[in-house]
């Protein structure tokens, strides 16, 4: 029986992990939960799962849930409270599904107490993947991609050599407004925009697929947990969703990943690696789908992706930066305070006022970070 | 560097074999090719690649090599030639490249003398996967497909466990009439028949591939190599020959192999597994191809799989005649004896008269693959 805890556990990612540990629920137990501001979900899933302790966002949200939950169940809050959960000395396993780059410290404190890591969190990598993988490496720790890209990556590499791999390509639907031009993006609404062809996600993931930021989070998360270079990092539209990614080895021989988009797969990969047991989502039918497609991604259309590959080449600052003023300006986006087309505007402008410097830390990321979200806010 | 036996050098299998190695010369050495009764190319091939041993189908065509060949290479002939070579002390891997069932005691004798084989003779296994699987594992030697499908799914389940299998699906281009009906059929000629969409063969695998006889021929294959059930192989139009073949496992994750189609990839798999090196062969751009298409295979528009299937299942003697027909009806085919849509008919008239029974050994096997080549030369 594996134990894990869930860093964000009310979010897509959180609710479809649950969703997999019931499903076997004879193969996992749940020990730790963490939420922001859901107390009501949270405190279903802690009358159903039972974990030892959770953590909400907040004092006051933890006073609130306190009076719901079984007695016995500890309840802790802040960042305090979610280093206190990730490291908690039972789980083996931590799902880090917060969203946006809060769940750095946690993270690193998982890694620190030996846990293995299923990774949703790509922020983690994007802002301190020079930190994380070199300690998760003297740990000895597990870096397990939960992103179905980087899942199909993972999986593609299985028994192969890295010295073999060439290339790699991450797919890309093409988000909500793949068929639109440029000057089409102009005034398009948050409701248009939070229409996925493809994946039922978060707004702000879903956000970041219509702008392409999510994939170049993407190429950033990859050139960490894979060990490429950007050169070898490609990305290609497929509007099906169908191939998840793919792996070129030095034979010219591709080999790919396949599936319908259910988050419940690569989810449960994470957690079942090196085996793979039974989910209860839909086979994959290519005579059904009948053809697949794929279209050169357009940097012209989508500045975020292009923007973010400099950024990775630019290293050290340059990903924090770049995902920082991304996230304000999604959430100002949401709130309706900016245009669509605002969103890569903010995140330049941001890029460009910013020198690129080295962070040795979880501090100087935090520094470099704040720094960005208030030029992001005031632009 | 590696030491390589190549029965049927001179064949389209054999010759990409030695562009393998002619691309690779340090890492491979030449001890022994076998050819039918291409003298010349068979020369021209000893002169390039020195091997000790070369073998001809009979004796006039030996002697005629002798005169040509470097002093000290040693020249045989027939069956019990084709035997002494494939174990000749030497070689490391045998390439199995001879076409139809005349390979079977050959790649026994290389099994027993300890050799890996490299197949890509799948009669070999069709007629006698239960005698050569079973001493392939006896004597610990590895069976490596050459055959583009069955290297994708050997690819696919690297680093998997085969209990993790549920399903494994050959892709199949549809062959030179899949854009025909069955009525369109009627009096096609042996150069339409031998005019294939995606892939440049020998002429039996290219009617195979018309018929779907050779997909046939590959399911029945890959029940041997990889110990799946016949309801567990299933098999897919998918005419850009891109996808080679795919692997769905028991959590719904597809993992498939992808290139061009290039023989040369499989072949220098087999050879360098599981390590992979550089070829000469064109890289994969999912961009300029655009779109990748499938369709539910048709087995009332090609019988000849129906039929293989059904022997497949039968076991024992029913897959021997099966191909042994088959390679009676393609010849008369492609000399004209017979029309393309009488390759069924003979096939399946020769079933109809015969009583499936054990196989037990290779004598057994002859025995019945005889008798079903004068039945079929005699519909």
């Amino acid at each position: 029986m594996k134990k894990l805890t869930i860093l964000g556990s009310t979010g897509s990612i959180g609710t479809q992990t649950l969703n997999v540990v019931e499903a076997n629920p004879d193969a996992y137990e749940i020990v730790g939960l963490s939420a922001g501001g859901n107390v009501e979900l949270l405190i279903e899933q802690v009358r159903r799962f039972r974990p030892r302790v959770v953590c909400l966002a907040s004092k006051p949200l933890a006073d609130e849930a306190k009076l719901h939950v079984p007695f016995g169940t500890k309840v802790v809050y802040g960042e305090e409270g979610l280093i206190e959960i990730a490291s908690e000395a039972e789980a083996d396993t931590v799902v880090t599904a917060i969203m946006g780059s809060r769940g750095l410290n946690a993270t690193l404190a998982a890694i620190d107490a030996g846990k293995d890591i299923g990774l949703a969190n790509k922020e983690t990598l994007v802002t301190a993947g020079h930190i994380v993988m070199k300690r998760a490496s003297r740990k000895g720790v597990a870096i397990l991609p939960i992103d179905s890209e980087h899942s199909a990556i993972f999986q593609c590499m299985n028994g192969e050599k890295r010295s073999a791999v060439k290339r790699i390509t991450l797919t890309a639907s093409g988000g909500s407004f793949r068929d639109r031009t440029r000057a089409q993006l102009e005034g398009v609404t948050v409701d248009e925009a939070l229409n996925h062809p493809n994946w039922a996600m978060g707004a702000k993931i879903t956000i970041d697929s219509a702008t392409m930021a999510n994939k170049g989070l993407e190429v950033i998360e990859a050139h960490w947990l894979f060990d490429l270079d950007y050169d070898q990092i490609d990305v290609l539209i497929h509007p099906e969703s169908i191939i998840h990614s793919y792996v070129e080895y030095v034979d010219n021989s591709v080999i790919a990943q396949l599936g319908m988009p259910d988050m419940r797969v690569p989810i449960q990969y994470a957690l079942t690696y090196p085996e793979r047991q039974p989910t209860q989502t839909e086979a994959l039918d290519l005579r059904r789908i009948g053809k697949l497609q794929f279209r050169e991604m357009d940097f012209a259309r989508y500045p975020c992706l292009r923007l973010a590959y400099e950024c990775g080449r630019a290293g050290l600052s340059a990903p924090t930066v770049f995902n920082a003023a991304n996230e304000t300006a999604v959430a100002r986006f949401l709130a309706g305070a900016i245009s669509f087309l605002d969103i890569e505007r903010v995140i330049e402008q941001v890029l460009e006022r910013h020198t690129v410097a080295a962070v040795p830390d979880v501090a100087a990321i935090g520094e470099v970070d704040a720094w960005a979200r208030i030029e992001a806010a005031s632009i």
